[in-house]
C-alpha cells in the first residue's frame, strides 16, 4: 500500500468525514478551515462540534488555517467546500498549485449565473488540472460509524479516477470509477430539485405512491438534460444520480426536503428561507434547472412546476394538477423515439 | 367517454382498489372472488375487512363468486391473483374467454419452475390473446384515497395499451404507457429480491447509505439480466423498476422487506417464514434469479450473496463483506463496455 499525503480544503461534516476515512487508512491529511474559532475548538476537544459531533478526530489528523500550508507537497487537494465558495477559494491557491495535484471535488452544485459545473470552473482557472468528483448515497454521520458506503469517481481520466478510488477505498467504503464527468457533476447537483419536490408532496400530506414517482419522473427528466449537456442517461440510474436522490428524499437532515416540506404546506419562498436559515441549494439550483432546460429545449414538466411555484406564485397544489393532468404519454417518450420502436 | 365492461379477478387490496378506480370513472365492473365466506361479508358490510379496511364499496360495484358469469361479455379481464395461481385461474376460464378479450395482470412475480413471466404463461393457454400488464408504485391504501400515483401499462400492442390507459386515467391516477413488455413484467418481478435484500440491511442496523446502494446497484443488475432476457435498460430506471422498488424498500407493509428484516437478524428461512405466515414473494423468486443468472450467464453479485443467505447458510453480515471488499470496478461496466468507451 502506498501512502500519499491530501488536503482537504473545507472542515463541514462531509469533508471532515472524508478526511477520516483517508486518515485511517494511513494517509498524512491536512484539514483546512477558514473558522478560527472553528479550528481552536477542534484542537482542543479533537471533536467537530458543530457539523460531525461525537466523532473523535485522532491527532494524527492535521489541522489547519494556513490555506497555502495545507496544500504544500500534497498529492491530492480535496474540496469540501459550498459550491459558490468554490471559485474564491481555488482563485487562491491556484498561483501555488503544482500541476502534478489532482483536484478532487465534492460539492454538489452548479455556479451560480454562470450555471458552469465545478470542473468547469476549475478548468477556467487552471486548464488542463487534473480533476476527479466524487458523489454518492453518503450520510457523513453513517460513514464515520463505518456502516457499507458507497460512491462514485469521474473523472476524464481513467488513471486518475483510479487513482482516487485506491485512495478511499476501505471495506466499509466501496468506491466505483465512472467515466462520465458530466453525468455525475449534474446528478449531484440537479437532484437537489427533485428533493425540494419531494418535500413539497410531503408538506401536501401526499404519500409514498407520489414520492417514488416524482422521484422516478423526477430524475428521467433530469436524464434528459443531462444527456443534452453530454452526460449518459445511465449514470443518472447510478449512485451518484438516483442513489443520491433516495438517500436525499428520505432524511430529515436534507435542508432541501425540508425547505420543500414548508412550500408545500403553503408557506412563501420569503418565509421558507427565513425558516431554514441556511443556502437551500435545491431552491437556487432549480432556476438553474429552468434555464438550461429553456437553453438546451428539453421538456422538463416537474422542474417547471417546481420553478413556477417558486418564482411564480402558483400553489403547490395546482401544480400537482397540473403534472397529473398533462397529456397522457409513453414512459420512454425518449427510448420509443431514438430507437425508432415499431410500437 | 366510452364506458366499457370489466371483470377483476381477486378481490386482494389491489384488486379491490383498481375495481373502485374504474368503477369511480363510470365503467361497469365485476369484482370476483373465490371465498364465499368474504364475498358474504363484502356484501353485507360494503367493505374489504380484511384486504382494504375503511373504504366504502359502492353498491354499483358488482360483486360475484360465479367465474363464468364474472368474466361474460366484458371487454377487459383483470387478473389479480397470487402469481403461482394465474394458470389454474386462467385455465378455467380460457374455454369461454373471447378473442377480442384483453387480459390484464397486476400481479408481480414468475410462475415457479417453468420461471415464465405472466403474459408468457398466458400465451401458452390462449396463443395471441390481447394482453397487458400493469405496475408501478402503488399502495392500494393511497389509491383509495386518491392520493397522486402513477403506474405504467405495458403491451406487445400499443392500440392495447393505450385502450387500458385509457380505461384507467383519472387526475389522481396517471398512467404511462410502456412498450417494453418484457422490462416491465421482469422489474416488477425481481425487485422483490432487492426489496428482501433492503431489509436485510435494515436488520443488520446498516444505514440510509447502505440501503440506497443496494436499491441503487440491485436494479442495475436485474437491469443487466432483464437486458439478457429482452428487456429494456430504461425500463428498470422507471416506474415498474426503481420506482416501484424505492415504493417497496421505505414501507413497513412489503412482505419481502419484513422477512428481509428478520433475516437481517440472524433468523434462518423457516423461522422467518414462520413468522411471517404468508408467501413471500422476494424468497421464491431470489432462487429463480439466481437460477436465471445462470442459464444467461449475467454477474448478478447481490442476488447471488442473498440466495447464498437463504439456500447455503451464508451469515449476514459475511454477505455484505463480501460484496463491499469485490474487486474495485467501474460504475458502468456494462457502459464502458459496450460503448466501448476509449477510457
Amino acid at each position: 500500500m502506498n501512502y500519499s499525503s491530501i488536503a482537504v480544503l473545507g472542515a463541514g461534516s462531509w469533508g471532515t468525514a472524508l478526511a477520516l476515512v483517508l486518515q485511517g487508512k494511513g494517509h498524512r491529511v491536512n484539514l483546512w478551515m477558514r473558522d478560527i474559532k472553528q479550528y481552536e475548538e477542534m484542537l482542543e476537544k479533537r471533536e467537530n462540534c458543530r457539523y460531525l459531533p461525537n466523532v473523535h478526530i485522532p491527532e494524527e489528523l492535521y489541522l489547519s488555517t494556513d490555506l497555502e500550508k495545507a496544500i504544500l507537497d500534497v498529492d491530492v487537494i480535496l474540496m469540501s467546500v459550498p459550491t459558490q465558495s468554490v471559485r474564491s477559494v481555488f482563485m487562491k491557491i491556484a498561483p501555488i498549485v503544482k500541476p502534478h495535484q489532482i483536484i478532487v471535488n465534492t460539492s454538489k452544485g452548479l455556479e451560480q449565473n454562470t450555471l458552469l459545473r465545478i470542473s468547469e470552473v476549475i478548468d477556467e482557472i487552471l486548464p488542463g488540472q487534473p480533476f476527479v468528483t466524487l458523489s454518492g448515497p453518503s450520510h457523513a454521520e453513517e460513514v464515520c460509524k463505518e456502516m457499507p458506503t458507497t460512491v462514485a469517481v469521474a473523472s476524464k481520466s481513467r488513471s486518475h479516477a483510479e487513482y482516487i478510488q485506491d485512495l478511499f477505498i476501505t471495506p466499509s467504503f466501496r468506491v466505483y470509477t465512472n467515466p462520465d464527468l458530466v453525468g455525475v457533476e449534474l446528478g449531484g447537483a440537479l437532484k437537489n430539485v427533485i428533493a425540494f419536490g419531494a418535500g413539497i408532496t410531503d408538506g401536501l400530506g401526499f404519500g409514498d405512491n407520489a414520492k417514488a414517482a416524482l422521484m422516478t419522473r423526477g430524475i428521467r427528466e433530469i436524464a434528459r438534460l443531462g444527456k443534452a449537456m453530454g452526460g449518459n442517461l445511465a449514470t443518472f440510474a447510478g449512485l451518484s444520480g438516483i442513489g443520491d436522490l433516495i438517500v436525499t428524499c428520505t432524511s430529515m437532515h436534507s435542508r432541501n426536503r425540508r425547505a420543500g416540506i414548508l412550500v408545500g404546506q403553503g408557506k412563501t419562498l420569503e418565509e421558507t428561507l427565513k425558516e431554514i436559515g441556511m443556502v437551500v441549494e435545491g431552491i437556487t439550483t432549480t432556476k438553474a434547472a429552468f434555464q438550461l432546460a429553456k437553453e438546451y429545449n428539453i421538456e422538463m414538466p416537474i422542474t417547471e412546476e417546481i420553478y413556477n411555484i417558486l418564482y411564480e406564485g402558483t400553489n403547490a397544489k395546482d401544480a400537482v394538477t397540473n403534472l397529473m393532468t398533462r397529456n397522457r404519454t409513453h414512459e420512454m417518450e425518449e427510448v420509443v423515439e431514438t430507437e425508432n420502436l415499431n410500437w
